[in-house]
């Protein structure tokens, strides 16, 4: 697959099929995700395959109860503001997420991604990306998510026997799965409008009217 | 270019020529940055493109303080074992950063990333990501710091300014170039040490024993 075409179309893809990842996929995904850079080549992360089917149902609840969370704290006056103005971009968004939430356990995999000393993020999260591109390249869709990690960390930890005292942090729960959507690519607030030329405020001397890669 | 090829090849690449960045692979960066997913598509980002002279000069100035700082602090037990231990891998590691922060004002360009909301940076890192991965494909070489966010935060505002009253955060500067040196694949720990099955501490049932991607 061309570089570009996972870049631009590797959207949440959210709702997917029950059929299994085979192995092939996920060990692609993982040896791409290894070969990220990050701080000091400190390489401090830890991948969890979650695939069992009694171990997704129990990740599964805890998904569910953390979206509760997250729909009644963060996402509140979001998501009130979408169904009140009518963004179908942004309800679209809430209805993929409602049904990942619903439909957790039924996820064939989850990779549950741990790091440690790496308060701001820079070292892991270009190896998810990775994993999630990699897929991409197989055909099959990704969603990250971080609610597992902020709402219900210790219960992860006793679920996968993670332990509690070396520091580890759970930093992402990647839904992987075949799409039951499209590939295509995301609207986005054209590149302009949030770049600067050499200090902040002052306009960059180019635009991108439409994405820069466009699928056959 | 081959997907799997970026993602396996896009290294550190610290030593650049001071040559400009052609404002196509700028424009193609920033584009595949903004396609990357942000938690509740947020968008909360923001890119400075520095290239000015006088602005990159005072910016290595900064990056060269900050690198000291890292050295004395964050860094310093650990490169003065892999000089006791003669550890070539991180010996590499140090030359080409102590010629970055060298160097760091005759870098052609710098783009500095901010974002708010984002505590854990799960949703800025993949954009970062991107736009190193979409460099890459124009075979231009990058390199993801944080060490300006973490010692020189404030003067970094001053220099190019940021408002310090929106909560913004600097979260990278990427060095940006064509390389001096040459693409590869580096060498990791290998995929199934990291990798769980299931639960922490269970193997996973495959290994990965050359890297999946080999160039031509």
């Amino acid at each position: 697959m061309d570089l570009y075409e996972a870049l631009y179309t590797t959207r949440a893809m959210r709702r997917v099929r029950p059929d299994p990842v085979p192995e092939d996929v996920v060990r692609s995904m993982l040896d791409a995700a290894i070969r990220a850079p990050s701080g000091g080549n400190s390489q401090n992360w830890r991948f969890v395959v979650v695939t069992a089917a009694e171990t997704r149902q129990r990740l599964g609840e805890l998904y569910r109860d953390a979206f509760a969370i997250l729909k009644e704290t963060v996402y509140k006056d979001l998501w009130e503001r979408a169904r009140r103005t009518g963004d179908e971009a942004a309800l679209r968004v809430q209805r993929s997420s409602e049904w990942l939430a619903e439909h957790a356990a039924e996820v064939p995999m989850w990779l549950l991604v741990f790091s440690r000393n790496d308060p701001t993020g820079a070292s892991i999260y270009p190896a998810v990306w990775s994993a999630m591109l990699a897929a991409r390249g197989h055909g099959v869709g990704t969603c990250l998510t971080t609610i597992l990690g902020h709402f219900k960390s210790a219960e992860v930890f006793e679920l996968l026997d993670v332990p509690s005292d070396r520091g580890w942090v759970l930093n992402a729960a990647v839904s992987v799965g075949y799409p039951l959507g499209r590939w295509g690519i995301a609207r986005r607030r054209p590149v302009q409008e949030v770049t600067y030329q050499d200090r902040w405020g002052r306009p960059v001397p180019w635009t991108v009217d439409e994405p820069l890669y466009r699928p056959d």
